[in-house]
């Protein structure tokens, strides 16, 4: 079967994100002032074969885990769904 | 009202990813080999104070319109819920 998954990784709630604050700043600079707290990160997409969803979710369980997050700065989630 | 937006910014389908082929051919060197069509953009959240949806989905495509995406190169979705 092939599912399709969606992971995203964002820096930790507790650090800082220089790049949302930019973004965030430069955003109030334009005119565009009700917007708050922007934080970015990474999102991804992938296809995975794998016979069943808990399978494919033990596949992107270990992409997130051993490639795709830096555990020290940031988190990850994913949804996975038929494709 | 206060409302969070999630935005996904992703580089264009007909457009070559390297980042993405680059994390695919990483993850089957590693033995994760079941995974294809790896794409790799942004994930950016954001707190919109607004009246109403409406206005926050406004304020927000706004936002991707004129800051967050490249139209060259990326395409841009969004959800909205209340915060």
């Amino acid at each position: 079967m092939k599912y399709k998954a969606e992971v995203n990784v964002m820096p930790l709630k507790a650090l800082l994100d220089p790049q949302g604050k930019a973004v965030e700043a430069r955003l109030h600079n334009m005119g565009v002032k009700d917007v708050r707290n922007v934080r970015i990160g990474k999102h991804i997409t992938l296809e995975v074969e794998a016979s069943d969803e808990k399978k494919a979710a033990a596949i992107v369980e270990k992409a997130c885990k051993d490639l795709l997050h830096n555990p020290i700065m940031e988190s990850y989630e994913y949804k996975i769904e038929k494709a």
